[in-house]
């Protein structure tokens, strides 16, 4: 890899506050990058997320820790963006109400501006195609298809004729291979937020898809969950 | 193209206020669809265009005109974000400043969202690849890029199997053939602002890259430049 003058390149780094994007982070970093940390604040009701990004990015020493913020509440479509839309509680089949319409291709977007304007060529990001929701933007073909994107949409692209890097390091992992990862980086997972109706204080209901996925996770791993629930 | 149940098929337009997205909205009633106008608001110097873009929404008829709010500044990196670098006013030479990294990738991006979420499959975005600034993200192959992306990128590209159209109809017209197409398809082009500082009532420098490209156009077209200049 080549270093960036005087220092570790630098990497932008989605973090929702989740374990998968947390884990994410401690990789870019033991790679040696210097993290740029991005959260999207886009109207989730897991907004709980957004203050466990903070602690991550702190914790973890991220460079920086940029918010931006995009409401699309108005957009609607998603159980996650829309309160009148109810988050399941029990397995469902095929793309669930959680999905958010053209999510990552939206904080990958966000995520390839803000490498362009500060001269990153690195984009972490920590979706995960195995214990996932069966989301189509989590797949590796979408991943390929936004790194070939990257190079015709940027000006970084165009001049160098090469595209930015989308590490998606998790995207195969097993959870437990990824809590398994993030405990021997140093990730406190104590800090994350999973759950997609987590309260305002952060504590996980135990019950929707993340909180079943996250806790099998630590139980696969032989690791103590340290997530707080509310009953 | 397959009707709509009970009417015209839906596509969004991605709507800036600006002559180019009025026609390209223009030419999406024309084709039959029913326009969703979104105008995104990204903390551009050129304010008075979203003014201008919910004139246009509505002389045009567009069914819904939604405006997301993304916080760019703190991304900068651009002439139309950062207050820090001004706008030039004589041609410059490769990519200009005014150039927003991965701009284009960030409207289709939200566009897409709303699409999918209302059951669109058309997207309407007014870029021009001749009369242009010399920006990567106006060119056919990133357009063709992001179509394939889409099909990868969303619950109805996946289950269908089929990406979302991403209509460019101004890609290889001059600027003369956008502003006589428009006035035949009724577009008031005193309701819209192209300008890259336009003031506060939205009237125009004359002396930016658009203004320039506009001004020549009107020109070229043999049809009088309805813009109002403050000096």
């Amino acid at each position: 890899m080549k270093p960036a003058r005087g220092g570790r390149p630098k990497a932008v780094v989605l973090l929702s506050g989740g374990l998968d994007s947390a884990t994410a982070l401690a990789i870019a970093r033991s790679r040696g990058h210097e993290p740029y940390a991005l959260s999207v604040a886009y109207g989730q009701r897991h907004a709980a997320e957004l203050a466990a990004a903070g602690r991550v990015a702190r914790a973890l020493k991220a460079r920086r820790h940029l918010v931006i913020d995009v409401n699309l509440e108005a957009v609607g479509g998603s159980a996650l963006t829309d309160r009148r839309v109810g988050v399941p509680e029990r397995p469902t089949r095929g793309i669930p109400v959680t999905y958010v319409p053209a999510r990552n291709t939206l904080l990958l977007a966000l995520a390839l501006g803000w490498a362009e304007s500060i001269g990153a060529r690195d984009i972490y990001i920590g979706v995960n195609a195995v214990d996932y929701s069966g989301y189509p933007d989590c797949r590796p073909e979408f991943i390929r298809a936004f790194q070939r994107l990257s190079r015709l949409a940027t000006k970084a692209g165009v001049e160098s004729g090469r595209g930015f890097r989308i590490h998606a390091p998790l995207i195969r992992w097993s959870k437990a291979r990824i809590i398994r990862r993030g405990a021997r980086l140093g990730v406190d997972y104590a800090l994350t937020v999973s759950c997609y109706q987590a309260d305002a204080r952060g504590r996980a209901c135990g019950r929707c898809d993340s909180c079943r996925l996250r806790r099998a996770g630590f139980r696969a791993a032989g690791l103590p969950d340290p997530t707080r629930y509310r009953r």
